[in-house]
């Protein structure tokens, strides 16, 4: 009989135009949104109230972009990143269409480019991941890059494809909000700043803070069925590099955005992911805070506007004066993430 | 620009008549309601079983008041607590509506006192909050007070206005269930004792038990969307008085009334608070324990009669021998709770 | 008055043909799946995508068995082994209708058998427990067995009553899944081996592990409603045998079948409980791994396969050479559990 269970794929393994189904579709429910607020605290209105949505001409809220980004993510990890030494970024990020509770997800990849490294042990695989509904519609879609060890290094090295990969998504190609601008409660949603109020170069202190439990990452992570070791096997990370289990990195972006309604309430809705880097490692029992600068604006539909924004997570290191990089342009040893997104708000006119 | 993020009130900000209303308004779902469960333990058979409520007339399992009081009362910290030094007390509660999963709930609240300490440097407030759901109807209403910092001690003390603030909701101003008492499973339910059995005075030792781990309590106040910092941050507290986060006295509210099915299971809706005190602060690695004592019986329904219980709940101390205060009135230092509220219980009839 | 509180029953107070209503009927919702994905990491296309159940010809995703054993089993323990010494066994456990959220459940025992120890201090008392749902249709039942304590040691002995209990149910009294087999998608579900692939004697390691944390096995066995205190008295158990909190059987029997994913993807549903064993115990902070062995095959449908499997988890073990037992036949004190079951599986034809 053959191995029924699944050690994960090698570099050899991918070749540019491979095209990968991944397993275990999952149906994005309310439960999940519950658990989902309880473990990042997330407050935007537009995803916690149905009222608040229903007034700006939805059905209902919809899924927070995050959820149902780290969902679609989670099912790759055993195809893609089971022997991965490092997920090295993230570009090219779109939602495209909504997703409302009862929608079906799955996840389906393209290997987009291969390089091996010079040492002959490990490569760099870059993948295109697309997530899709119930109606084989795409819901988003992303290129991450990862490095993968080699099975066998004596394997022949493949020829090198590398991807063009832009610093940012156009504006003009983002998904932006089907919604009733003029529906949108600015006391209900906690602020009233909108699109006008943001200049390119601000800096935004979110000053609230989030301790992370063992229990909490687990949680989440388990939850958007992602099984990358790392996470979850203290007794196999005991004789690891850090001794301890790493946390999720989109449990560091999930928190870092709930933390960031602090001075965003009213740029609920991600709509692009530029670029985004898990510069340190997280680890259960740090405290994360953070930061955003608005990297650019754009006027892109009639109701909303859209900010490109840096979001810069750190841990145990309040951010009143937005620590980065120190002055040869490495990243302090305290920030974790460094995530360059676009998000939806509304226009006051 | 604007300073985008919001640093709380403090003692001055605050005026009598000043009306908020609160961001992030929540539906309270089916997934808040597992996750209630997970969190406490929680087994009235009326927030946990549809058939059980059906069978009472009711169109579905209505939500545990406590759940919808949390949400009701986290939506208040950002603009009341954020800056409080002290949570002082709760007093006339009343729970008018049902809330169901699929309601969406929202907050508001008016100042009807403030005094300023004779140190200068903080002052009470106090607040009439109230919860409206997605028809402006009002679910539920109390009055809380904090003892709030001051930003400038330099600024001149408002003049003192206290509320009046009855000891006890009085009985027939309770919302009492809408429910057909004669449908009520007192085996489903757990207990044989309806309202005839109980008897002023009656002490109940509830027996069972949970110790509190800092995932729990995290996710719990996260899931209210209560944002107060001496929860949630560790790297902070660890300079503060206590070194440790503090768990949300809500929490215990609501393991102490999950220990209390254990000797009060039918007397499963909170229908009226009124008054409650954190008397000791409660922390992970605690265990709850609680007793309840039967202070006054209304009989103010065709089907229920209600009990005014005060609920006591300890750390670290089992409670056969109800501890509560010493020879000289002060509250034991393992007492953390002490709550006096009205549950509504069927009659036997 | 009298005393309010439940003491649980010992073991004087059993007799065969004793029939006990459980308390505390749930409605399992989509946020109890919820939970029970992000507790678990289950990973099983069938439980987690309506999408995939309705390919397959159902209306939506059911409900995971174990999910509704463990809230079946939790009721239970009030009545049935609140002063239980120890859980010593299951047999003839059947799946008789599938579940779906929004599906009401509540548990009625059977005893079928006592038999007091030699020592005059504890006996052991089996029951026949069954689930049943809100439209009073029989939904699972299972046979279990457990040490209790007695509370008055002069009590008489009862008549020794031991019930009949097979090794194995029968394959042809196994509920089997009413599902189009054809519409299932090998894919999604994660693996391309279907009932023709396994042999009988086979091996899996499942290679995947999870660390435990309090907080995860406390939310889960709460959200059973599952009171045994075992579980959840830090305060108590200090003083007790281990001098810490036990980990609830059931969430070792979940995370070694969410582990079992890897190796068992298509064996989604199970269909009969034939014995397990909780081995040793298991304590927060230890890593769970686990393999499986396929002890026996049927036919049993049209469309699907039964495969009765031994599943063994560990802690803090890998199962890479499959640790059972040492030459003297004793369980390694690294095993947990020892579990006998029946999944269905589709056949490829």
């Amino acid at each position: 009989s053959k191995v029924k269970s699944n050690a994960g794929n090698f570099f050899e393994d991918f070749f540019v135009g491979m095209q990968i189904i991944h397993p275990t579709p999952k149906t994005i429910t309310e439960g999940d949104v519950a658990l989902y607020t309880g473990l990042t605290g997330s407050r935007y209105a537009l995803f916690s109230a149905d009222r608040f949505a229903q007034d700006c001409g939805l059905e209902s809220a919809p899924i927070d972009p995050l959820l149902a980004f780290h969902v679609v993510f989670g099912k790759t990890v055993s195809d893609i990143s089971l022997n991965a030494v490092a997920n090295l970024g993230y570009a090219d990020g779109v939602f495209v269409a909504p997703v409302y509770p009862g929608d079906t997800l799955r996840s389906v990849s393209e290997v987009v480019g291969v390089k091996e490294n010079s040492n002959g042990k490990t490569g760099v695989v870059y993948v295109r991941t697309s997530g899709v509904n119930q109606n084989d519609e795409l819901v988003l879609t992303y290129i991450r890059w990862v490095m993968v060890k080699k099975r066998d290094e004596g394997f022949p090295a493949p020829e090198t494809v590398i991807p063009e990969l832009s610093d940012c998504v156009p504006a003009d190609s983002l998904g932006m909000p089907m919604m009733d601008a003029e529906g949108w409660d600015y006391q209900l949603a906690g602020s009233e700043h909108a699109f006008e109020d943001y200049e390119v170069g601000e800096k935004i202190d979110h000053i609230d803070a989030f301790t992370v439990e063992e229990a909490e990452h687990q949680i989440a992570t388990r939850l958007y069925q992602n099984t990358a070791k790392v996470h979850f096997n203290q007794h196999e990370q005991a004789q690891g590099r850090f001794g301890k289990r790493l946390v999720y990195g989109g449990v560091a972006i999930s928190l870092a955005r709930s933390i960031a309604f602090n001075g965003l309430a009213n740029a609920a809705q991600i709509v692009g992911i530029n670029g985004g880097t898990h510069v340190n490692p997280l680890f259960a029992g740090d405290t994360v805070y953070a930061w955003s600068e608005v990297l650019e604006k754009a006027d892109v539909s009639e109701g909303f506007g859209a900010l490109r924004l840096r979001l810069v997570a750190t841990k145990d290191l309040p951010c009143a004066s937005f620590p980065y990089k120190d002055a040869d342009g490495k990243y302090l040893e305290n920030v974790i993430l460094d995530f360059d997104y676009w998000a939806a708000i509304p226009k006051r006119t």
